[in-house]
């Protein structure tokens, strides 16, 4: 094993994230006391499956704590798209909530991508609004998918300007790698997407100055993958047996990322572990949609990000 | 100079659109005979600017000899923006009207972003609008724009199947460069996106199986900065003085594209000259998105490029 000198600096993503919600939560006072204006989420949830409870509470929780309207809605798993399109309508009209998030998935009796259309852009705090794509595309003001906006801010905390720099995505999905790369481009960094069908992907992986892994498999890249002293980002969130067999064959899990870790610490100059990293950005990011989202509503320019 | 055998193959963009113009002259016919339906499109111009006129002439004469309906609307450079608007809002209404090309540049009093806002997504046969480069992002149905579409399908008529392939564009204009990208990874290309701030721009055009020149200056992209074999498309269109240094004296002019022709003849695989290159391909795409809108305007499923 290299000594400590050489090993990666660990990217706390846990830390940059309570330091933006704490920015936020200043924000969003300052918000309230000079015009009146509460932040308002509203949280969508369908059905029971657990890890969506989770995820939901704790966004419901983070959200009350910064200071902004928080409202939870539950339904059964058997409630119609109708129905589902009827609350959305209702919180589209409703001027106390400047965010929307339907958390998925959503049962089979319901077309996700009709819901997720049915979303006032503007309170489209996910960002997976076809709208919201384009935006980001082009280079207007939108909302942007949470992970990828929480990601690059990691990036832009660590590396300063990002201009010149080679970034490489491995994963093509609409809600992590494509705006990723958009976002990337935006930083001026030159930007190359990969994916399964990419040829000598170790290779590619090499040339990245930043490296940003979003394949949905477990620890797929490997330490040899990447430049010596990148900093490498890591997306994924996969669950796998414990590493002590008499725990795995109690069917115990650990989580870990896209990157063998272990290994990249030797190479990498910086990296996100997991869990811990990207993650908390995750949530982060939706209460800044939510913030800024709040603003432009009432034609206030000004981002929780730049304070 | 290397002997022939050795120099790239010329991809005939002339002869490549002049028989998709043919194919969908076809298919229009077919979709007259078979449904009653007669795809039209709506070209609007404000001013006298001299090569929009052209454009405007040309895109008129080739719609109607494929058997569309062919509108022209000629402003007056006075033309205010509420007055446009109104047009559009106009054909947006016209069932007969299935695609509306708004020519850029407009004059200084009209807001171009604000009128290509304004026309019906499904009728924006430039790709232009916010929703169409959204959906594009995301891979749903959309029109794309017509450049990166005519050079993705002269890709493809080359090379057959993409997948794999690393493309490297240089450029990232929302009208060229960003859209190309997105159809390439649609292809199943590993895609680099390169830039006026890329880090050693040569050696990473050198990394391109296909190489997409998108820059907007005269013979950038020099024959050592091309992969040998490698396909090369070049998009730019730069008018530049004669060669002829008494004809040069006298204004006259010669148009070259992003890539230097003679030395890339002697490195790439295969590249499109400028002009008669991607040039041809623009306004024969222009048709097929328009033939494209009016099918789904009236529920039908049929490509004219798949003819």
């Amino acid at each position: 094993m290299a000594d400590d000198a050489t090993r990666a600096m660990i990217i706390d993503g846990k830390a940059f994230a309570a330091s933006l919600v704490d920015r936020i939560t200043t924000a969003t006072a300052a918000l309230i006391a000079d015009h009146g204006i509460t932040p308002g989420l509203a949280v969508v949830i369908v059905g029971e499956d657990p890890a969506s409870q989770i995820y939901v509470r704790n966004k419901g929780e983070t959200t009350a704590r910064a200071g902004m309207r928080s409202e939870t809605h539950r339904l059964t798993d058997t409630t119609s798209q109708d129905e589902l399109l009827a609350l959305v309508q209702t919180l589209n009209d409703d001027p106390g909530i400047h965010g929307i998030l339907v958390q998925l998935p959503l049962p089979s009796q319901i077309d996700s991508s009709a819901v997720l259309g049915a979303i006032d852009p503007d309170k489209d705090v996910d960002g997976f609004h076809v709208v919201n794509a384009g935006r980001l595309a082009v280079g207007l003001p939108g909302l942007v998918p949470c992970t990828p906006l929480g990601s690059t801010l990691l990036l832009k905390d660590r590396l300063g300007d990002l201009s010149g720099l080679h970034a490489v995505i491995v994963g093509r999905s609409n809600i992590v790698g494509k705006p990723m790369a958009q976002l990337l481009l935006a930083e001026n960094c030159t930007v190359t997407v990969a994916h399964s069908r990419s040829r000598d992907l170790p290779a590619l992986c090499r040339t990245a100055d930043i490296l940003v892994a979003a394949v949905g498999r477990p620890e797929t890249i490997r330490g040899d993958w990447i430049k010596p002293g990148a900093t490498v980002i890591d997306v994924g969130i996969n669950r796998v047996p414990a590493l002590d067999p008499a725990r795995a064959a109690e069917g115990k899990t650990r989580v870990v990322g896209d990157v063998a870790f272990a290994e990249a610490l030797d190479v990498a100059g910086a990296i996100t572990p997991v869990p811990g990293g990207v993650g908390p950005m995750t949530i982060a990011s939706l209460l800044a949609n939510t913030y800024v989202a709040a603003c432009r509503a009432h034609g206030i320019v000004r981002s929780a990000l730049d304070a």
